[in-house]
């Protein structure tokens, strides 16, 4: 055996090659606008592969999303940070987040020009397989992935970590084509019993294949480790529900990328 | 290579054991009655390993909870079916299986003596880890483990699959001890959105960590290909909501069993 062995661990070494993460902050257009996404992809990986787009929190492209792009590198897709505000709008505070997010909920239909043109940044790189694309999104980001597929876009799969459910136009369903994978926290007060309700009815009446996950003691942002872990604020991290929706994501990507 | 390559296949060979699946019927006592449950293990495991204790439909220990045991047994646990109407109490039909299951149903302390003498009988078994124990049961079952749980009982997991969730002492959800995975069918008609939300409100106030996945497109039944594919019946087979509820209790076990 102790001949056998050191063969047997260069032959493991061989089919597997150190990682090496590239990221790059990417400028794209949306119309006029400007916008300022970030790739993220690992170069050790060989050939195209499937690719993840990332819609940020209200308070617009940080260091959260960026981290989030770096992971899912790390699971060998290219992953890209879409920018919906737009290049330098980067919220200060809760209040300024609060003035753009309205802006985009109040209009889904630019919401929806702005997502996907992140959608088709993220296609148009050479790396990405075009035929295995989803999107992901917290908070703010989740109620826009949600609105990406409702605008009929075509990707294999979207998932909205503590993302608004509600919709201004629930008939809007029947453009979904893609699968969906919602991941709620069962606290959260910003989401009320009938927007739950709303939302299934229209994933039921538009026949989408969809999953909705419940994690008990959560409430909003429960991804988010800056949200603190004062439960009563309505907004706090929550450990079991972050690393149980990211499990469950990676199982969801598993199915739609075969 | 070619003098290389069989060697490190005549190395990955000896690291895995072919499974060798062992069922077994077993005569079990809860009181004064005689239960006869179905014990599963793959017999190329060695040594003491995490026990998944399975409780059945409304028609009784029948070959889907064998099958479902033996799947187990594939994964390296020790299955046991638990038994609850007692040896020789095989409904016939869906008339008789509705005695039975009303019998226990509405008889909770005489349910609970029951599921409890199935986990004990498990976790008497030598090959168990009695550390490491959980209980999944489908329908009639799915409220049986979920009763199991409310018992107090010293166990890491329950998963319920398509199981009714209703209780007539909500207060009894201050017992619970492990974690509860509940995988629910989205159209489920037996199961009514007051059922679901007095269950979340019994988790929320006893503090259990708890997790509810709602299935779209799937009723009642969604993991027994006996049950059909007429959604229209209330009670029909979807194999991707079978496939998805399968795959989330392998990732529970997988934080449980740790």
């Amino acid at each position: 055996m102790k001949t056998i062995l050191p063969l047997f661990l260069a032959l493991a070494g061989a089919v597997s090659v150190p990682a090496k993460l590239v990221t790059q902050t990417v400028e794209y257009k949306q119309g006029d606008a400007t916008l300022e996404g970030y790739l993220a992809y690992d170069d050790s990986v060989a050939g195209p592969r499937p690719g993840v787009l990332v819609v940020h929190q209200w308070l617009g492209l940080t260091d959260y999303e960026k981290h989030r792009a770096e992971q899912l590198a790390g699971l060998g897709y290219v992953a890209f940070c879409a920018d919906i505000y737009g290049k330098g709008i980067r919220p200060k505070d809760t209040s300024e987040a609060g003035v753009q997010a309205t802006k985009y909920k109040s209009d889904r239909a630019l919401l929806r020009l702005r997502v996907n043109a992140g959608l088709d940044e993220l296609k148009n790189n050479a790396l990405v397989d075009k035929t295995r694309v989803a999107a992901i999104g917290y908070c703010f980001g989740g109620t826009t992935v949600i609105e990406l597929a409702r605008s009929g876009a075509d990707l294999q799969g979207i998932v909205s970590f503590h993302g608004g459910l509600d919709s201004p136009t629930p008939a809007d369903g029947k453009n979904i084509k893609c699968k969906v994978l919602i991941c709620h926290g069962a606290d959260d007060p910003f989401e009320k019993p009938a927007d739950l309700a709303a939302f299934e009815d229209e994933m039921r009446q538009a026949h989408v294949d969809w999953v909705l996950i419940k994690f008990g003691g959560a409430v909003h942002s429960f991804t988010q480790p800056l949200a603190g872990n004062d439960n009563s604020k309505g907004a706090a991290y929550n450990e079991p529900a972050d690393r149980r929706s990211w499990a469950a994501m990676k199982m969801f990507f598993a199915g739609i990328f075969q």
